[in-house]
């Protein structure tokens, strides 16, 4: 099996390594990248470096476009335009209508894998990097059933959970929980640093729900600008769905309704939970909350005294008071078992653990 | 020195130890929960539990009301009738538009020490929660200077910084950095959840934007409630801001104006390096993110190894990969020269650590 890739970063990279390791391919790659191609060879991500985009294709089963998103659609295009009749047509972008509408290629099955998206670059490509994740597969009207399904082993063969799903959908979901918090978070941090344009001087240290919800912003410009053109129809249905959920809470909070105030409250909180164990294996999810002295060891003590106990940590979060003396951490544990012991040995630390 | 605190939760009964602590006060204590008082005197928050609030500030100096928001205004009330004319009375309540309005006693300076949000209870009452925090005074406009000095001088006396800012200064700021961040929370968990109600199925682990944006969605009901409501004002003003806000940029996105989109982007970035330097000392806050296998004792290993040479981690996130095996830890910290030693010491460990 030949598979050709084209753009050999952290996912194509890691599609190289994966295919040659679990799929036993042979690799073909390309990239307009200064050097890349000698990095990918010396990691071992491809089998062979190939001058240009039309050689990579010529004779693969399969060809992964891992452009950026801005550059995806003329690669695409240059692949269909070079790929034999056979060969099954995939990309890796963060949007999906934007890049596949109009394609009526039977080659072409849309591609998106979960898996990522924190670091860059070939020289982070790991052969296991798509294990147990979502990788979505977005097939057009005309996808040629026998391509798909090829693919679909391929996704499969490489550990991740191919998913079937329309485009409209995948990119509804992808701007609910990827690119609307990230607009929500510049918009948070623009409006803060306006509003204390005049009063530097009586800036508190920022609370821990703003630095929180504002850790994204400003996300790295030379994907994000792109990510959110690539699914603007989405995100403006989106941005348009959060405006008026604004303005209900504006409503009742002028109308003073306290009943609807807390009714709001109380469901988003029961969301958050819902959403948060369906993400999760191991049950139910609980939040323990560890009063410590913020001094360099101590996250490292708590952690490891979980870790000897075999608990893992889902989520965490540190909340130092305003001398940087102190603090909270919050931990978030998956499965009422592994909880209660994680309380038990946190208490047992000397940590005071807020009640459940 | 007699100093009354009505309601010894956390904010109270760290008031009640700090001064008899520091100030060397003798502290009168009042709550009208059940065993409250004798936890308090356990604790050794207090001196003297009185019988009511009437007798709790006679005769007292100063009086700290340290009642919930939703019960402000009629402890604050009671506290006036009772107190001497020689009494200040201040409050720890975290809005103050709403609590102070028509309120011209010349005892009265609000209050709000920006410490605790994060437990509750005397259990967890601390002589050193106000160590470099930041404590609002708010003086109404017949406060005399006599006692405003006298509170001035106790907060500082706590370790605290006290800190002159006007009600409606003081209630806007707090809508941008945490009342306005928990609306958005809300509303974006609440949007997901619906959007994806049809959809369970496909919910991918839900990306760590988006959990560190709803991380304080639902927060807990009894104390927010109050606090939106009474800080109503501020956050339906920060609120329209926001839709403002989000109405450009989807204006922005549907005229596919990559520039303008680029230029919103990198402003935010800006904008939050900025106010997290601000609020933090030590030099510019550097980001660093190495990949890790996602083990017990992983994150245990980083942190000992700053410890040890002695670089204090601003803040971190953990975003773990879709087979839970690996993942990303995102470090923040301050300052050039100890940023530099972490990414060496972090690298020297075996994890990469992607280009700065």
């Amino acid at each position: 099996m030949l598979i050709a890739v084209i753009g050999v970063g952290l996912i194509g990279g890691s599609v190289g390594l994966a295919a040659r390791e679990r799929l036993g391919a042979r690799v073909r790659g390309w990239d307009p990248g200064d050097g890349v191609l000698e990095a990918a060879l010396a990691r071992g991500a491809i089998d062979e470096a190939a001058p240009g985009l039309e050689q990579a294709v010529d004779g693969a089963d399969a060809a992964f476009v891992a452009a950026p998103v801005g550059a995806l659609g003329s690669a695409l295009d240059a692949v269909a335009g070079a790929a034999g009749g056979d060969c099954v047509i995939t990309d890796v972008g963060s949007t999906k209508r934007a890049v596949l509408a109009g394609r009526d290629d039977q080659r072409l099955v849309g591609g998106h894998p979960l898996a990522g998206a924190e670091t860059a670059g070939v020289d982070n490509a790991r052969a296991d990097l798509f294990e147990g994740a979502t990788w979505y597969l977005v097939p057009v009207p005309t996808t040629s059933g026998m391509l798909y399904e090829r693919l679909h082993r391929m996704v499969a063969g490489v550990g991740a959970r191919p998913t079937a799903i329309d485009a409209a959908t995948h990119d509804r979901l992808m701007a609910s929980v990827s690119h609307l918090p990230h607009v929500l978070a510049n918009v948070l941090v623009a409006q803060a640093a306006a509003g204390v344009g005049e009063e530097v001087e009586r800036l508190p240290a920022t609370g821990p729900s703003f630095r929180d919800a504002t850790r994204v912003a400003g996300a790295n410009d030379g994907i994000w600008t792109d990510i959110y053109l690539a699914n603007r129809d989405a995100l403006v249905e989106g941005i348009d769905e959060t405006v008026r959920r604004l303005e209900r809470v504006r409503d009742t909070l002028r109308a003073h309704d306290a009943d609807a105030v807390s009714e709001w409250n109380r469901g988003a909180g029961e969301d958050r939970r819902r959403l948060l164990e369906r993400s999760v294996t191991g049950g139910p999810v609980h939040e323990l909350r560890a009063s410590v002295p913020n001094q360099p060891g101590v996250v490292a003590r708590l952690a490891l005294e979980l870790g000897r106990a075999g608990i893992n940590i889902v989520d965490m979060a540190l909340y130092p008071a305003a001398d940087m003396r102190a603090g909270v951490v919050a931990l978030w544990i998956a499965g009422d078992e592994p909880a209660a012991r994680a309380r038990e040995l946190v208490a047992g630390l000397g940590y005071p653990v807020a009640p459940a």
